[in-house]
């Protein structure tokens, strides 16, 4: 440690938000150098190349190959796959002295496709698995958390090339059980959920979340063993019912409900139901949402939930993508004339409002549980006037499903496990079943067995390395500071010698030079002038989990064997060193 | 080599200028992303791996710790330097979506500088050296060679910290026998040549250079051990003569003198020298260059310099440094009168044409061989005239030195080592005594022993890690592919089983594994229904020194151990591998 580039700091960084930002920073582990950029300190940095060489061993086992690509890359191929605008403004772009277009790579699908396919053109050639672990960019508009979201973070990118969906189902399965094992081997919790495709287009996609307080996912899960992000969770919609016997649908003055509860209200006074009282989950609210597609256009939707449920925006963003979502605006219902605002609904007496060949022809979609012979609350698109005992299927028709209500604890998981409860977690890993999309916008194809030319079908795994670096420091620390997996620690013990006696030192460096020998990583502090209570303060804040203090009782071979983790000191006999090193728990 | 990421190519890639490009693409190690821009396939990964392994035990064992720097960094240190400005074109520029300004790091002094200022107090944290393997960027105007001058690529660049001058001599010194022990262990050539410090504004600039025809640098050395770039080589300038007994100077009438041979003969004529005639050396020619300095102001200057030799430019780039020189123009020589284009001289018959106090005031330099006493035929600044035995410190007076003339073999060496030879050399390190020009710059001070306040001195030493890569292969490989040296080969050893016998086959696996077992690295080219004539050519192409056949005499225990670099195949036991693979030289 008297040479050891290392300074460890009282005071926490302004900025740390979060405990593992605050210690890594203070225990000298990184550095901040811009937003969401950090130095990697001698100390981080072995702890990332110990997390580095975990993932290799991985990806070896399953035959994954390791290359490594630029972060510097052309336009073209990200302009070809429809990435280079997708990102709006999360990517980092500039021109070279040219002037020709560059970015810094948000992940490399495209160009591994296409050298792929400069190199390789036969299903011969297939299945292909290649890796890189390599520094990436994205521009986030807000870096926080330290290394938990940052603007150049090191990630694991994997690729599978296969000809048949069966292959990529394998390569994918390979690819997913590396992942348990790498995570399981960081002694890191994580949850398998079921992810949404999105605007990537792929067909299957699992996260892997470690269930943390500080996470930015919400997930859900069911006792039974469902799991999957909110925005993936798909609602239960009811089973259709009859259409006939209800009675005909009724409009009503509403002059007097400015709430959903008013009108409830007002429901069951005008015309209670039979079995039980209209409950807000009996009114349709109809939201008004502006789409912009990637181009510039523009359109109105009108989507149709109960009125018990808000609208869930991150759903919608993902239900919706590569559009974006916003909420209509005074101006939209200027400009789209024919919805009446507060009472807007799919019918009025005039006849269908919403949907293909209505009067407005905005398309309408309603959430999943807006089934045939469900009956409704909603408005009359008149001004004050509502209807009661609409129902979906006879009085009004949905273009399409848009499933982007709130998910809420009890709601029913989708595949019959039980009710979901939701939590938080951070996003440590995600396995994606690409699909054709990449190779279809790049021409990635092979000649089969028969000779004929087909696409090739991919797959795209990533683990956040510098992220999962500062989710495993945020799992494993208390109040004095990191306390770290033995597998990652930045050494293997930590050797403390206190005192001034020279005699100590020597039996001290004594040790080290035994223990590096025995192939044990050591952390000597050496440090001559410094207090006992400074160095114990250190090694805590530090977070080696085995270490050994050289002290008083060295001159008769004793040293205080101290675990970090459980906090247990015991004396022990300098010559038992090894033993207990080697015995300790991982 | 079934499953391996490997595609060789029969053809050279249209853009390979060099034998070591054409054949990393041909070979499948690296793969053309954009100009100057390369991906790593597995192959090209794996001996970068192996150069850079011996690049960190090298640095390991001078104490030299690992830290890792982000490739991303904000203007303002750079601004505080002055490189931001100083670089131009030179380096990748780019904002961030809230407009703030980045570059792409060509080096890193100035975060290295800011973070030790940020952690580091006091000179006992001193001396320091830290250092990184990561990746660089710069815009350069003519990516080209491959690997050899590229826009994005890996560099070892270590950074020293010292409070005193001994200290950095020190640290210079280590940094610099580490590059020796590298180069050495790496196969390379080189030789240690003075460079110019030039702009950085250090004292001792140290490149190692790689002597081959390819090289973009030129290097100067004699036999007795003198070695600099040409940019560094100081000239010889003779003894100062006396300024008595030379005859005064004569203006002649010259119209028909549009070369040095037609002036120097005139000459010759008109006043004939009694110990020896007027040679081009003796004529003085004064070349105007305009220097625009980095906050746009211009000036013109004129350099005198014996007419027998050219300006150099590139010696004249780094004499002017960081001021950019340019020939003046007929803009300049119109807006700057007093000087009359062709007959420029520092003297007229009416007196002082150049220098302080002169009719022109421009400012005027000249040769180092333009000593006092020594008599010169040059311009008189005035259309159609000459003057003849014009005496420096007689008749002009320079206002100082621009040693900016070409050099030529012959030229005496600045030590007295004899005459110098020209060479041609690729750089593949730089060893550099920043000096406090950073520190300064960045306020990086510590207290000294009596708690004063002193300014660090730094060093900054470079090895260009993918450049030496494509330098081994350059100066390692022949017309039918690479030939690697043993400790940078992708694998140690190449296993070609031939024919279509499943036995051989089954005799070529064992002893892959074999091998495997025994820590070779092994590369098995296991493809059942390619030609043994192909699978001979990639393994040439390739370059894995050591190959061994396992053919039709598999069944009778015998193979064929062939030497890449030799050539010589002989056949041996299959239990004789083993040996003959520890056995073979480096």
């Amino acid at each position: 440690m008297t040479q050891l580039f290392l300074r460890t700091l009282r005071d926490d960084p302004a900025d740390a938000e979060v405990a593992s930002h605050r210690l890594l920073v203070r225990a000298g582990y990184i550095r901040r150098q811009a937003p969401g950029v950090f130095a990697w300190l001698p100390l981080g940095l072995r702890v990332r190349r110990r997390v580095e060489a975990v993932i290799r061993e991985e990806m070896h086992a399953i035959g994954c190959q390791e290359v490594h690509f630029p972060a510097l890359l052309p336009r073209e191929p990200y302009e070809a796959s429809g990435r280079w605008e997708e990102y709006g403004d999360g990517i980092f772009r500039l021109k070279d002295r040219k002037g020709a277009d560059y970015l810094l790579a948000p992940t490399h699908e495209e160009v591994f496709t296409l050298t792929v396919k400069d190199l390789y053109g036969s299903y011969k050639d297939l299945p292909l698995s290649i890796y890189q672990i390599q520094d990436k960019y994205r521009d986030e508009a807000r870096p926080r958390a330290g290394l938990l979201r940052g603007r150049e973070f090191s990630m694991k990118d994997a690729y599978s090339f296969d000809v048949t969906d069966e292959g990529l189902d394998v390569s994918y399965q390979a690819q997913r059980d590396a992942y348990e094992r790498i995570f399981s081997r960081l002694g890191l919790d994580y949850v398998i959920v079921q992810a949404d495709a999105g605007a990537m287009g792929g067909s299957r996609s699992e996260e892997f979340l470690h269930p943390t307080p500080i996470g930015e996912d919400t997930f859900v899960r069911s006792a039974g063993g469902y799991a999957a992000n909110v925005e993936a969770y798909r609602s239960v919609a009811p089973a259709a019912q009859s259409l006939d016997g209800h009675p005909s649908a009724e409009v009503i003055d509403s002059p007097q409900t400015p709430t959903i509860a008013t009108l409830v209200a007002l429901a069951n006074e005008k015309r209670p139901r039979e079995d039980r009282p209209w409950t807000a989950a009996d009114t349709l609210k109809n939201v008004v949402l502006r789409l912009t597609s990637l181009d510039g256009t523009k359109e109105l939707v009108v989507v149709g939930l109960p009125g018990d449920r808000e609208v869930d925006l991150k759903r919608a963003e993902v239900a919706f993508a590569p559009a974006e979502v916003a909420a209509a605006t005074e101006e939209d219902f200027a400009a789209y004339r024919g919805l009446v605002k507060g009472y807007i609904g799919p019918w009025s007496p005039s006849g269908a409002v919403l949907g293909k060949g209505s009067s407005t022809g905005i398309r309408y979609l309603v959430d999943p549980r807006v089934v045939d012979g469900t009956t409704w609350v909603t408005g009359a698109n008149e001004h004050e006037k509502h209807v009661l005992g609409l129902v979906a299927g006879r009085d009004f028709t949905a273009d399409g499903l848009a499933d982007i209500a709130e998910v809420r604890e009890g709601d029913p998981a989708p595949d019959g496990s039980g009710p979901i409860e939701t939590a938080r977690g951070m996003e440590i890993g995600h396995v994606f079943q690409l699909g054709r999309k990449y190779a279809e916008a790049l021409g990635l194809q092979v000649l089969d067995e028969n000779g004929k030319l087909v696409t090739v079908t991919m797959g795209s795994y990533g683990i956040g390395v510098t992220r999962i670096l500062g989710v495993i420091a945020e799992a494993n620390h208390d109040e004095r500071g990191l306390v770290w997996p033995r597998n990652v620690a930045p050494f293997d013990v930590h050797i403390v010698a206190t005192g001034k006696d020279a005699a100590v030192f020597d039996v001290a460096e004594t040790l080290v030079s035994e223990l590096e020998g025995a192939g044990f990583d050591t952390l000597f502090d050496d440090r001559p002038k410094v207090s006992p209570g400074v160095k114990f303060g250190d090694a805590e804040l530090i977070g080696v989990p085995l270490i050994v203090i050289v002290g008083r009782g060295a001159a008769e071979g004793r040293v205080e064997f101290w675990d970090r983790r459980t906090g247990e000191r015991d004396e022990i006999a300098l010559h038992e060193v090894l033993d207990r090193l080697r015995d300790a728990p991982q």
